[in-house]
This record gives C-alpha cells, structure tokens and sequence, in this order.
C-alpha cells in the first residue's frame, strides 16, 4: 500500500519538524539537539535519524516550508491579477506571513521565531547560511518579478533593475517579522496601512 | 587628574566591547563566555567586571551605540532641512549603517552581525529584549517624526498615524542589514536605487 506508507511519512516528516520547530523556537537553536528534538517527537533516535540526520536537515526542511508558503502566495498574486502593485503585494505577504507563519496549524510553531534564528545562525554556519540565502534569493525574485509587471506598465521608473525594487519589498515583509516579535504591539493591518500611506505618498 | 581618568576609562570600556563584539560576530551571543571575552580584551578579569558585570550588559552597551548612531544621523537630518522626504531619511539611515555600522573604527567589528544576534538572543532572553525592544521604539519614533513632518507638510495621506509611517520605513534599514549580511551582493546604493523607486512608483 504505497500511498499509506507516502502519508504516513509525510505525518511522521511533519510530526518531527513541528517538535524541532517548537525546541528552536523556545531555546533556539543552539540550546537544542537532536536528542532533545528525538525525544520531544516521541519518536525513536532510528525514526527521526530516518527522516533528518542533522540540525542543518531539519533547518532547510524549515525554509522550504517558508518558501512553498510564499510561492503559494505568488501563484495566487501573479495568476489572479497579471499586474499587483506592489503595496498589494506587500499587504499580501504580510497576511501570508500573520495567517500562516505565525499560526501554522501543521507545525504548531511560530515560524517567524525560528526564521529569527535561522537568520542569526546562517552567519555563522555556512551550511545554514547556503540554505537561507537561497530562500531569500527565490523570495526577492518573486518580488523583482512584481516589480518587473509594474514597471512594464509603466508605473515604476524604467531606470531601476526590478531587483531592485524587489529588495526593498521583501524588506517590508523582513521588518514586519521583525518589528512584530520585538515590539509585540505591531499588529499586520495597521503595518500594511502605514506602507500602503509610504508607497502613496509624495517624494 | 579627572579628565585623564575620564578618558582612560572610556578608551578601556571601548576596549572590552571590541573584544566582546569581535566574539559575539564570530562565535554568536550564546558560545561567547565572559571567560572569553577577558582573555580576547587582554585585561583581568576584574578589570572587565568593573565596567561590564554580564553579557547582557554588553548587549545593552551595544544597542546603545547603535542608538547613538542613530540619534546622530537624525539629529543632522532633522536639523539640517526641516522635513526631509522618507526616500532621503531611509538612504541617509541606510548610509550610516553601510559606513558606520559595518566598519566602526572604535569597536573594529561588523555591529550589524551583532544586531541580528541580538535579535535572535531577545526572543529568548526578557534582559535582551527590553533592551532591544528600547532601541526599536526610539529608531521608529525617530522614523514617526519625519512622517508626521512629511504628513503636516501634506506629502503623505492624513489618515494614517506617523508612526505606522515610520515602521514601514524601519522595516527598509532592518531588510537591508538582513538582505545585505545573506546576499553580500546588496550593495548600500543599489539597494537604496530600488528604495527610492519604489517610493517614487504609481500605487
């Protein structure tokens, strides 16, 4: 029964992430290891070892995850509308980021935690570091691909890269993860109006 | 001779946070022992305890200099023209940060590693995140004035409050520390080109 033995991996898969999401995230990542992941899990040491066979493992399942998010957020952005501004875009991925990332029902961790800690790690552990950056270069290609629509129709200046562009939206979205952990009282809607009246606003 | 004592003392706290910094950059916040901060500054370990009785004070000595940092770019820019635009304040900040943050002549380490650091170390550590939070509030209430300047002006829409403003455009520094440390190709004028594009594009 082969598509039993695909679910029940993808459950066990989900089971061991969202107990190493919930470690990192409460003690971060160098105060966890894999025994305390294996034991959190409930699992046996071969289970676990079966599915990741590292802290760096378990990490880059974590930014895929962040990345499938927000591709599913883009497909929807980019299919639906051929041509969304980019304050919509920011206010989209800043619900995705509240909606989903800090309240992900599969995981039961909140991933902007762990994405804090990702940050921090990856300059320090290269391995890491390889893994993060290649979400974030795939996340600011999705934005640079806003910017690109946008600027085609005309409503950005034609002498920027739309990579450009693209970083300072993704920035938007980094500051709110930021901003919202630190200073809890940063709710999504009243950030999103305050880039929305920036992005309006005369220069 | 007070003045001379003045001065030695601060050139030995200068001293250990240097030695602090360049550990806290390289080995992160959570491997860096107090031990090991003595034996990197060179001094005895009384010497050191004498100005600085925890990692977290050093963390708090930290965020204080990134905050004088700040205060000063905005105190010139505030100062020198009355309401400078949102475009001019986001490059100006992300100016200092490229040429003060990164190459302190003083502490002789990159603050902007230790800044996500200490980001991470905050959300598990209360001392840490009073500390960093503190700064958070003063950076986005520096970024609140210039919007209610630009708002009272009538460049910005009157129904927003400046300090929504003002996170969104703390959010564009903050993603340019992170995107320039996981891709070390945003360089500071490039990055501020698509800042400035953004803000001057059709919304």
């Amino acid at each position: 029964m082969p598509r039993v033995t695909e679910s029940h991996r993808a459950e066990r898969r989900a089971e061991i992430l969202a107990a190493a999401a919930r470690l990192f995230a409460d003690n971060g990542f160098h105060a966890t290891s894999m025994a305390g992941i294996i034991a959190e899990s409930g699992l046996s040491a071969g289970a676990v070892y079966r599915y990741f066979r590292s802290k760096e493992e378990l990490i880059g399942a974590v930014a895929e995850f962040v990345m499938s998010t927000a591709d599913q957020v883009f497909e929807q952005l980019l299919a639906e509308e051929a041509t969304p501004s980019p304050g919509d875009v920011t206010s989209a991925m800043v619900e995705g980021v509240a909606g989903r990332l800090i309240h992900d029902p599969v995981i039961g961790a909140d991933m902007t935690r762990l994405a804090v800690q990702i940050w921090s790690e990856a300059l320090r552990n290269p391995d890491v570091l390889a893994r993060v950056s290649h979400v974030v270069v795939r996340l600011r290609g999705h934005c640079a691909e806003v910017a690109r629509r946008w600027q085609d129709a005309g409503n950005l200046p034609a002498d920027v890269a739309p990579d450009q562009v693209g970083a300072a939206m993704l920035s938007l979205v980094q500051g709110y993860i930021l901003q919202r952990l630190l200073l809890p009282e940063t709710d999504a809607s009243y950030y999103v109006a305050g880039v929305r009246a920036l992005l309006s606003g005369k220069t």
